[in-house]
């Protein structure tokens, strides 16, 4: 029997064209579904392809339909959209209240959310991690050839105890150590602009100039890994140099790294560790 | 007998002036200890001043005993500075193994230090509080004409157990919740810097447009209420105006309200409430 086909609802960055590659070498049939003002259609020119705006979930589950397809992956990055900016199509009115609620309910709540209403529909919707495994951070291979020093792991605790503190909140799920003390916690903003802080703080005196700290990265505990899982890559990689950091630690498991090798040979060309706790 | 006269080491801002001034109200003479790059000593022509540099204790002890003072008052805003700036005196280096230890633990650890090291010296450390309660927000008046609704309660209430979880940590205790949500949580930027972060992710569209949401500020459980005591003042409701907020809830009796009337008028004129919760 031939692999079922998978639909891939890609938002924007590198991991959605990843993911396509990864399921299409494990023989499946790949349709992406590009959302409208995330997704760049010109980077899958070899796929199945059409563009949904990000409330069109009827015309996606009929597309998905027409091609017998009934398992999806949302991948990549959404900005959460104002509600003003929503034209929702029919399928998407009736689950309307029940997507309202969602939105009360922060990112997490939202995204959540959009996979009950597809499932709903009668779709399957399953984590990259099922998908692609190979771009999960994990504890079982080394990821780049540097390793915190002794500083760097009493930092990392530090981190983890923040993250876990913060864990309860619908909340960014990143911080940065420096000098053994929380000095940026990610709220909306992104771990980029985060990082970007930090290095405007190292500018401005309010933190040691030079180098030293870490960047922790984590799911909320309970997060729903079909959407939102977090995500370093060769951009985090550059802010966290950039921030004078000397590596990044995540969680087995729990955070994607996309460009995977890329990401490990940039992280060993500028000296910095990525650090998988198990 | 006359009221003991009290040194002010003062650092930036509007503060140092208005405790001098509330001091003198009470019959005290009043010394300003002027931290060089940090306070104006034109602000306070009226008084007698010296400018030290911020590791010149040796000096400033000196100084207060000419006076024949043994009280002083820590107030106003001291960037932490970069080790390298550091120019100690003698007074100072024989503290330095103390305080190199103080440095490890981060701006609250070293602001203790300090007063640790100059009340090894001889003197008596004053809170704000002490010396001018009047600046400090309570739950005895109402600090403005507004009161939040039942939305911005519960806001409140989220923010609130944010801040409690990061309590353990060496971190800025401000958090801003928009939709139920925190999204934005005080690193070691401050909190002008998190609100102008709130403004740029709401034009970006990471946040809704338009307003809603509160600040929240406390100290941290345990905090040295005699150093690094949180503080409100215009340039907050401002920047809480300018990021679309309904207003700021502070605990009783634990962050200054700089310039009070100023600042109250203000937040009364912008429609923002000031919430001291009791």
């Amino acid at each position: 029997m031939a692999s079922p086909g998978l639909c891939i609802i890609a938002g924007s960055g590198a991991l959605p064209l990843q993911v396509a590659a990864s399921a299409r070498a494990q023989g499946r049939s790949v349709f992406i579904a590009a959302l409208k003002g995330f997704a760049r259609p010109e980077d899958f020119q070899d796929y199945d392809l059409e563009v949904f705006g990000i409330a069109q979930l009827g015309a996606l589950t009929r597309a998905m339909k027409a091609r017998a397809m009934t398992e999806a992956c949302l991948i990549g990055g959404v900005v959460r959209p104002a509600l003003a900016d929503i034209k929702p199509d029919l399928a998407l009115l009736k689950h309307l209240p029940s997507l309202a609620s969602a939105f009360g309910k922060g990112d997490d709540g939202l995204l959540s959310g959009v996979v009950r209403i597809l499932e709903a529909e009668g779709l399957v919707i399953r984590s990259v991690q099922d998908i692609a495994p190979e771009i999960v951070g994990t504890g079982r291979v080394a990821h780049g050839r540097r390793h915190p020093d002794e500083e760097s792991r009493a930092a990392i605790d530090i981190g983890m105890r923040v993250l876990a503190a913060l864990s309860p909140f619908d909340i960014g799920q990143a911080a940065v150590i420096v000098d053994g003390r929380p000095v940026a916690v990610e709220g909306a903003e992104g771990t980029d602009a985060m990082l970007a802080r930090v290095v405007a703080m190292r500018e401005q005196g309010r933190l040691p100039a030079g180098s030293g700290g870490v960047l922790v990265k984590a799911p909320k505990s309970g997060q729903d890994m079909r959407v939102d899982v977090p995500t370093i890559g060769p951009t985090t990689i550059r802010g966290a140099n950039a921030a004078g950091l000397r590596g990044i630690a995540i969680p087995s498991g729990k955070v994607l790294i996309a460009q995977h090798d890329a990401t490990i040979a940039l992280a060993d060309e500028l000296g910095l560790f990525i650090e998988v706790l198990s």
